[in-house]
């Protein structure tokens, strides 16, 4: 007898017959002997609609506020699935992220987790009872609802695996699992059987959907078995786990691609000490995340300063920019949203050299032009024209030895 | 400086705009120096829509979740209200009801107030901040969520008006006051300036939808100020306040007609001691509310037992009747749904006399049979054939001199 936590997203719980299927799904584990504690998102579509409302009422809804919201959502979806079970007569009872006590700090919107008491989930195990916990939601020490941010429902899922010690945690949403590539781009994408946290957390950060990041940070940081997998098949999906020498045997375990990336460029810039700060302060405090920097000093002390945004932030970032630029003397500021960042990744590329030339003279194959290079431990990332998007992509599935067969 | 309660019904939170009226009002009492607490209900027609999803999913959901789900219609208009006060830059916190701690009992949809500790409502109210309760809705002592039963929002407005010792509980629905009649049936009705408490639980208990009953007992019991007013208009309506001397002059305050009545027979009833126990014993069992009740024995031994409840529980209370008629050898059971309740009432009638001869003689006159009677010491209803319903209030209200003008 194990005792699973599953997860099941909003597409899994998107009408009252999907309800009943997942609630199938929870009766059969159950019907197996094992201990079932459940996390649920709230329907599909609820969450946007419910923000949507609040943005009718002002630009900035008070974040207090919009937390007791949002938490409508998952608290729906939580009732309506206890109440099937129920009505089949399973033993499941309904908790609140209050009710579980998962404690939050208070950053309303996107608030991390800091305890999870779990006292009433054990009760209901212990009882022989289907706990259903409301993902996304938690509360912080004043007693007050917080959310998780987008897809925090994942990160309730590992944390609550974690705090009672659940033998694993499945994670079941609208794909089967993660794969070499996107299998929209990359007809030959495989799934992967197994996927180190590490690799995990860099395909999450390169704007991967299948998991919230801070939830993979949160099974790597306890060593959570998590599975993901597809709720409308009975496929084995994809496992996190550990790293182990096996992993090292495929030099790169899969090739992303994030489109959703803005170029800004601000050309001559005058190369003093102290320069960059006054360029990334600005855009820092107007919360926009840089990803990549590039500084390319000509001689005579000039310098080009290209740095990358999330392109919902562009324009913002554009701006800030223009401003900077004109203060600290430097010439025009250039912004491009048509590129694409390209990157592969394996926990293997730290026993094996050659990657990046690889993956250099593979792109260069195809006439393809390197805008801008980053890399980490396991990580090689390529910014490109995003026309090349699909076909980099290919190439590089290809030339790495990940195409299925 | 008074400190007030203000609550709002469905219809008023109905939309965003209605919102934005009710925190438009809110903003006015405070900004009269007034200190404002405010209870919401759901928006008009989402408790409904919520209860069909829970049934769509089995015929008897769990009480405990659809508690949960129920809850869930107070808890977006709460935050939605707050966003709004906070848009317009007034100081407003959304509390649930668990947050407000508002102790309840456990029985899950119609669950009954035990205590308010009204912790958080206090701080807020010192602090010269808007408080945004949640109405309907509690938390039992393991901190799950109920709610108090169709109309708990009144019950919630009136409990916590006790509770914090406000000076006065502002009531604010679709309708401007209380009546002397139902204005759609008697064109003459008035809008009474007061009513005493006693008066107005009978009249709740009668049908009259304006307050949940429970909240006219907690208003007498605490003896709480209420107001009931329009949100709709600007308009004085009717306090609710205890019953002084001035109010006898008055015989008669009201006069109402329940429809929501149907009438049962048990003929030919053997007349033995303990009988109407076995027929009243499992019509109680079913959870069925037994109003008026007569024996008419006659010469020989047998007995006709009439008695009424509620037209929407006259399927089952058929069903029970002929059960236990077999049982106990009585004769025949009638059933008779096209009947109306029609009461006149009044704290003047504990003073005088007459009242009784002169509603029976008014129906005489119009030809109006008079099938059942029941009293109490404030008082008279006549059960009669429900086409009469109307004619009947309109005589009455003439007779008791309760037309305007």
């Amino acid at each position: 007898m194990s005792l699973i936590v599953q997860k099941f997203g909003g597409t899994s719980v998107a009408d009252l017959d999907r309800i009943r299927n997942v609630a199938r799904r929870i009766a059969k584990t159950y019907d197996q002997g094992h201990n079932v504690v459940v996390v649920l998102s709230a329907m599909a579509g609820v969450t946007n609609s419910l923000m949507d409302m609040a943005y009718k009422i002002t630009d900035s809804p008070a974040k207090r506020e919009l937390d007791v919201l949002l938490a409508t959502g998952e608290q729906s979806t939580i009732a309506l699935l206890a109440m099937t079970l129920n009505s089949m007569n399973y033993p499941a009872k309904s908790l609140l992220g209050c009710q579980a006590d998962i404690i939050t700090n208070t950053a309303h919107g996107n608030a991390r987790i800091l305890e999870i008491g779990a006292r009433r989930i054990k009760e209901l195990t212990n009882q022989r009872q289907i706990a259903i916990i409301a993902g996304f939601q938690g509360c912080d020490a004043d007693g007050d609802i917080t959310t998780l941010g987008r897809g925090g429902s994942d990160t309730s899922a590992v944390a609550i695996a974690a705090a009672i010690k659940a033998d694993t945690c499945e994670i079941y949403t609208d794909v089967d699992g993660v794969y070499t590539a996107d299998p929209n781009v990359c007809s030959k994408a495989m799934k992967l059987s197994r996927i180190s946290y590490d690799e995990m957390l860099e395909m999450s950060s390169l704007g991967a959907k299948v998991l919230q990041i801070r939830s993979v940070e949160f099974a790597k940081k306890y060593n959570v078995p998590v599975h993901v997998k597809s709720s409308f098949c009975e496929e084995e999906g994809t496992m996190l786990v550990d790293e182990d020498s096996d992993m090292e045997r495929l030099v790169v375990s899969a090739v992303t691609h994030n489109k959703n990336e803005a170029r800004i460029t601000l050309k001559n810039v005058p190369d003093q000490p102290g320069i960059a700060a006054k360029i990334f302060t600005p855009v820092a405090e107007a919360g926009i995340v840089v990803d990549m920097i590039i500084q390319n000093t000509q001689p005579g002390g000039l310098t080009d300063l290209t740095f990358t945004v999330p392109e919902t932030e562009f324009n913002k970032a554009m701006e800030i920019g223009k401003i900077v630029a004109k203060k600290i003397r430097a010439g025009e500021v250039m912004g491009d949203k048509n590129i694409v960042k390209v990157s592969v990744i394996g926990v293997g590329m730290k026993s094996h050299s050659g990657v990046a030339s690889k993956m250099f003279s593979t792109l260069a194959n195809e006439n393809v032009n390197i805008i801008m290079i980053s890399t980490s431990e396991i990580r090689i990332s390529c910014l490109i024209e995003e026309k090349y998007a699909e076909l980099a992509v290919r190439v590089l599935h290809t030339a790495f030895g990940l195409d299925k067969e």
